[in-house]
């Protein structure tokens, strides 16, 4: 049976200024998770997020919260982010001495551990720790600078979604694949065919401007069920 | 001619899910300032607001913004707030390599700039830059612990105050005291006396729960006409 | 020949309070070194032990000394581990930026030279090293983390040590696998069996509260013979 | 009425590998606190003790424990010793963003809180924490460096005690002056004259080399009361 | 057709006092590129040369500038040598969180971009990088310590240059691999063999105290060319 | 007796690529000393010269060597720099965890040590230091950022100056005072008269742009002479 597409939004692109409000358009037009990125500008130059924004939202909203923590402190921000009380976190590799125990210390409380990679991040770091992640998530731009002038989804990030989908087939794992950054409604097909399953959605996609949310949904869930037709069989 | 006392709510407390409609609340009772915390996390453990937040919100009031930045890198939260375009600046002298740069930086972009002190920290790092500051932001508490079981006003509090005054007569200066922390309808008068100038106002005086905004607003007034006249001439 | 299993008794485990003594009784049962955790409270929230402990415990006692350091300053306490003096040095790879140096600084003292891997850690950092190293020191639980209350051995643990012992016998080398964390007298059969050589012992093999050191050093040479006749004949 | 002059020999001079029956020795020639050097080898290049020596130690001995923390991280060495159980912890201003918070955290616990300053380190950093303190901690060495061959008791070392002295006159305070490094017979006289009410003892003073522990210990009391008669009568 | 072997002095062993004169030489007997080391000293213990020495250099000569940066706050030096003017930049692998960023960087200011690995770092870190790069740079030391007794070019150099050779055929790609470290007249040959295409040159080549400049480059050709007869022809 | 004032042109100002003969021009026309600034990045955003320069050109002339030390890693480069060989040796006191010790670790190799303070930092901190110290050295502008667009001479400057000038005729010392930072042919007859007894020279005032090396000299001798006999016979 094939896998369902999650559909992740990313709060960075709500009315920051009336969440509430423009997390219920969310809930509304139905979507699978609030995809939250904390960065905390030591790991990036940015920090477009507070805690105590997160905390409140929690209060007021049903929806799952899939945070995706951008820091070199891992260990205060996944003992906040579970305070608060979420779905999933998934955290970066790249700044993480003891991921084994990030990745228990999540999965004890029952929240889903997921372990993000920044682009040329190499697969090798997953050798040990694949079996032990609900979520594998790739970031195709840096993570961070997506207000940048030049950049772009990576050129290899069909590849290595696709490298990433033949590891967790050869090991007969459900490990889902999220991708982040400039996730459009051109290049959602080619996504999800090179293996993605969790689609972090903004401004190139549920965001659009000059279109409703329900219109970009609509766009969305073609482009979705575009790549699922011209996904291989086998996959 | 006595001075005015500068009222600054601080953001905190407004309705994070609902920032444009809680401050054009506070914009209605008339207040000079919205006091902006960001913490990065590093400072102390604490983020509770983003910069993102802020720079929307930029767009859609026209109050005054003052910014106190608690942060390990003055330098790049300064170059970010500078660009989003506020009216004063505060930063962290315990954490401030070339502090007397750091002033220069924002008063030649035409801001305001002030220097804030951790509770213990002494005033003789106010011994050459005094002069160049237009505000000393006292803090009247450990910054980034508000939420801490046993966080009372320092006990010191009125007496550091009362010395920053001297010294700023002494000179024959007109620097703001501003102070931050635990200040409330009862210790107004108090700090106000000893010669604070600028109250950042939390959940013990503006934003005291069961009462309106406009109510608190009053009891405010009060409390800052009592601590005028308890003033000694002198000041 | 089938391999020699060498027995590493931590120091951690001895009585910290009556150290000579404590020693002079491994001494007795007769172990092949002792095994000292130098953890520096950067590298993990923990810091058991002190320099000057090992360096006075060194005139005491001729058992050779097999040192991990757990440490973001590697450099420095190489540096003290070596003018201590002892047989062995361990350190780990992920907080090494120039880890051949390390290695060759500790060699051309006489000294033999082990690289520690976290759990997590991919074996792909010994593609070039894995010739220079004599011993590959693989830990099974997080480092420094032993008294958390969920810290298990990893469920990959034997995977691992196989995959290295496979790497090892692939380029025909010697190197031994030292395996740490919750090595217990039920797991040895099957640690051994994966490749391990050098075993780190604590309170689930010969501290086993409740029976005398003697007793439980028959039940571990029990258990090695059980692990070694398990042992597939092409190893 | 006159100042107790405390004694407390540094565990750094007991014997390492027999803590248990050191310590009893301590308690059986009367002393008034262990004290317990605690140094991380990122403050200075020193890491003499361990956590585990000092926890286990705690269970054997009721003699007050008063650590002296050495730290780039005080929150995290702070939360571990008070786990741990002691009457007093001294951390060093120099190292401590929020010392305030500290002072509190350590006395909210019912834990007498010092404050440690290195030998440069001006007193103007006691303007207004001196009356939150019980005990000021003067370094008269670089800490952390004692076994360098050049480090010798700070030139300026009576005038700072006195000047302390004098601070804590003026304030009408009971602080404590503790002072820590090489402080011998010859020298006690005189710093106990110039304020010292609290002497670290070590190598040179209770620890000499050929005299036992009590013979030591006479020539200790006698210089202490050579101390007091000299000392004027107005302090 | 045959690839051409790229000669790069290092700055290093030319006259620092007469810089201009130094590098007027190497114009006048013809090399390729000035290859000019940048460490900062937190890299490695060394900071050999300054970034105003480059600046001024790079008005007096039009040869190619070639930089190392040896760094462990890569984005201020690339964006500080960028401004200068160079034509080819490698940092390390080893100290970049967001290296496909930084590569994107110098790619887009017209520069070419070079990736540079620490001895004993894995290939597996080009997974997805190398297609991207211009340069692929293997330190045969450890970078910044030169000057060690104990530095011998590392055992595996010839391994790990012909590994990198293979991986770049295998994806049919351009790449230049620069190699660092003891390059003499005697290694030139099996290097070029192993798949170098740089050569960064310094006092075992063309530095070689005793001879002229000129007479250095002629053996050093010799040696090139004796390289290039060797290798296999599928190369 | 009046005070000598030292000249002691910075090495920033030479021709950095003909080192060799710039200095030797320097000789000529009779200089105090050599002032050799040392950044290392960290610091502040600058990197200037570096360690084989500064090793190079000290085999080269006899000309004094007064180094001041701009660098976080105070420890690591008194040490290159004591091994190097030179007379004196300022570093910042705002990076230096143990001052007291790097003061000694100067001095007992038989180099005068000078304490380098930034233009906000209190004389306090010379409160137990002064009398240890051969220098003080008041950096008139934000070190590092000479080159930055806004960065004047602070206008506190004269006012330090002279307050640290009273501290040392109080204390009966004979510490130098050297300024540095737009020390101008105009400013200097002020800062002399303050208490400037040595000056850090640069573009503008011995190498003004325009005029010969000795045209400058002379011009300045005249505005030394010019500040002596302004200044008030106490001093």
């Amino acid at each position: 049976m094939e896998k369902k597409i999650i559909t992740s939004p990313s709060i960075m692109c709500a009315d920051l200024l009336n969440l509430e409000t423009s997390v219920k358009a969310l809930e509304d037009i139905g979507i699978d998770a609030l995809h939250i990125d904390v960065i905390d500008a030591s790991f990036s130059p940015s920090m477009p997020l507070g805690l105590d924004t997160i905390k409140r939202l929690r209060a007021k909203t049903s929806l799952d919260f899939d945070v995706h923590i951008m820091s070199t402190n891992n260990d205060w921000f996944i003992e906040q982010i579970l305070a608060i009380g979420v779905q999933q976190i998934s955290f970066h590799y790249e700044t993480s001495l003891h991921a084994d125990r990030l990745v228990n210390l999540i999965k004890r409380k029952g929240v889903r551990a997921g372990l993000a990679l920044n682009p040329a991040t190499s697969l090798s770091c997953l050798d040990y720790l694949l079996p032990q992640l609900d979520q594998v998530l790739l970031m195709l731009i840096n993570p961070g600078f997506a207000g940048d002038a030049g950049e772009k989804q990576a050129a290899y990030s069909e590849q290595k979604i696709s490298d990433l989908a033949a590891l967790i087939r050869q090991r007969k794992l459900s490990t889902e694949i999220q991708v982040d950054g400039r996730v459009s409604l051109e290049s959602i097909p080619h996504l999800i065919r090179a293996g993605a399953t969790n689609l972090v959605l903004g401004s190139t996609s549920l965001y659009i401007p000059g279109r409703s949310l329900l219109e970009n949904k609509k766009l969305l869930d073609a482009a979705i069920q575009n790549g699922k037709l011209e996904k291989p069989e086998s996959m």
